[in-house]
């Protein structure tokens, strides 16, 4: 007898989340341990409480309480609250984008499933610079593609271009860029970004194709020293940047994001009436209307970076100090050291007698490593570095 | 060169949607007569706002401002969010549905496409009744699944079982019902249920399969004339439910919604498992983490059905005077009548003449028919009578 499940279905859930599965070994020590004596460091799931402004703005809507504010509009979401949007980005970055070039979405995780239902047809290939966000593999699967690793180097997690360029076929019809990274929290720079726009730009005119660039930012305002992210949208012609209010805000429960399309890519206007459409019969039919209208209104309002930055210098300086070797992230709020063995899941199991929740580097494509998610309160940081500590000293 | 957008994408742009289309019709001729003189029967968006209880709900819940209460939660949603829904259930049905039995989802649109991912393999087959509901269509290739429409009776709009069991073959996977009916606002007894479920199971032993009824409901709590409606969780083993408050709270732009899984069914606890990682893997990640509990707050406290009911009247008596052959809807708020000429396309182009907004049956997989959604302000509808009366002369 046929199982009710799809087969393919059933194949995904033996593999099942590294992610949520080392969350659900968190949960067994927290049961025997108590709360207090775990220090789970598998989720990314902020901390911080939203901005007062974002508070305030949800207490303001709320009060007004306006006729008709619960209910359908435009599957692209409210025309002024893309204004907003497209406001916020033409600020930081000097571009001209109207309200049209901005879709709203369920979180960035709906912005790019409505991105890849678009433009995939069957067998077309997506690029991904390893380590990567696990979800893109099923993203991508989702729509009939094929996920395309490209290992990035070891010492700056920055992709290589002439990598890059070998990967590049007919077939190939996106790249995902994922800047600051996850797990990583590494930036590219503005010359990185332009020495892979000439190797996309090459590739195109040999192979007579047009690579849609697909920028995932949604730690593009947790960024640190100073760091100014360079803008995708100006060096990329056919582009489209995914963002969301998950972690900028602290909203992740609340599913508001967009997608910002690129008026220079020839027919903007087709692939945006694609996304429109296929953010309609994706069934998510709109962003969640209050939490658009709470996000317009405290748009600038972000969460504190410096809270994270914190804490990244406090785990990142004792794990050097106990050797470790680990990128200096600038973004984002992971880190992702080299395991102490090469090994990453044997590592991250001894890990678990210290109480210390890590998820091997393997669920990223990366194995060898390991991720830190430090979007936690700094008294679980502080107390978690002797246990650091001590398993270091097993290795050492 | 290649397109960025996908073949099939632009294939249903150029298709488009009939309901869509009337509704940018609407829109010109507001321009042009004024809102107050048009009469636009084109879309589902509820008029009535939602009720004080779920007001209450939503400014209680954000004045407490509990920490954390916009932060991400299970995929599958609030465990309490979910056992509130499931003793809802259990309170109408007599079930006993624990909250392991309920996935909060992005509302209806949400819940089908995470259940048609779930358990579709590619080329299998969906049964629908037409008329129906358009999404469908696309939800269903969405994941590579073929849509078989068997039609239903002219005189009911009831399915036919002897028709439904020589659709079945050895791909069905599953049946989607839709009752309270859109487009029709007709109502399945439960006595055309039970035949129908003879059907399924006589098909099952046959066949050796096990056909998922996908009983989507999202207008169950919009019925009328003291109707109560059949549990298809009591009637069918192999059954979810699909519902959603769009429609019950007047709240569609917050997308919540859920699906409930029949805990008699085999497996189901492999089932559920795959609903929360397809709900996950999709993008949308989990329900508004806020308007969960909002609905959990106030569920038992749905709009006024009377409100819509008297609506129905109004029009229906006037339809019926006018000559119009329509079957009385019990529930939902359309009006699903035979166009005066064979052609409903060529029908509706005339009522434009009269202001009057109407989207053809075809785009329901029913042609000659047309639908009048009537879920707007009495004005409207009383203003409304005497286009249809110069309709009908037309005809006449």
């Amino acid at each position: 007898m046929n199982d009710i499940i799809a087969l393919k279905t059933s194949k995904h859930l033996k593999q099942s989340s590294v992610i949520r599965a080392m969350f659900e070994e968190g949960e067994k020590l927290r049961r025997i341990y108590g709360a207090e004596n775990v220090f789970d460091f598998s989720l990314g799931n902020p901390d911080p409480e939203p901005p007062k402004a974002v508070k305030n703005a949800l207490k303001r809507l709320v009060s007004e309480d306006k006729p008709g504010a619960h209910g359908y509009m435009n599957n692209a979401g409210y025309p002024e609250v893309r204004a907003r949007v497209a406001d916020g980005i033409n600020g930081e970055t000097g571009r001209k984008l109207s309200y049209r070039n901005i879709i709203m979405t369920c979180g960035a995780g709906g912005a790019l499933n409505t991105t890849l239902k678009t433009i995939l047809n069957p067998g077309e290939e997506v690029i991904v610079f390893a380590p990567f966000f696990p979800e893109y593999k099923f993203y991508i699967d989702n729509f009939g593609g094929k996920i395309v690793e490209v290992s990035t180097s070891t010492t700056t997690f920055e992709p290589d271009p002439d990598c890059l360029e070998r990967s590049i076929n007919s077939r190939t019809k996106a790249i995902i860029l994922n800047s600051p990274n996850n797990p990583t929290g590494v930036i590219y720079s503005e010359s990185l970004l332009k020495t892979i726009a000439g190797v996309v730009d090459k590739k195109d005119r040999e192979l007579d194709t047009r690579i849609c660039i697909i920028s995932d930012e949604p730690y593009s305002r947790l960024v640190y020293d100073n760091i100014k992210l360079p803008s995708v949208l100006n060096i990329f012609r056919n582009s489209v940047v995914i963002n969301s209010f998950s972690k900028s805000h602290s909203l992740p429960g609340e599913r508001v994001g967009y997608i910002a399309v690129n008026y220079e890519m020839e027919n903007a206007g087709e692939l945006i009436d694609g996304l429109v459409f296929s953010n309609r019969i994706l069934g998510y039919v709109n962003a969640p209307a209050l939490f658009q209208q709470v996000v317009a209104m405290s748009f600038e309002n972000v969460v504190d970076s410096s809270i994270y930055a914190e804490r990244r210098d406090i785990l990142y300086n004792h794990l050097i100090r106990l050797g470790f070797s680990c990128v200096k992230p600038q973004g984002a709020f992971y880190l992702f050291p080299k395991a102490l063995i090469p090994d990453d899941k044997e590592f991250i199991s001894h890990a678990l007698k210290y109480n210390l929740v890590l998820v091997p580097g393997s669920g990223f494509g990366c194995p060898g490593y390991f991720r830190i998610a430090y979007c936690m309160d700094m008294k679980t940081i502080e107390n978690s570095l002797a246990a650091f500590s001590a398993l270091a000293e097993e290795f050492h």
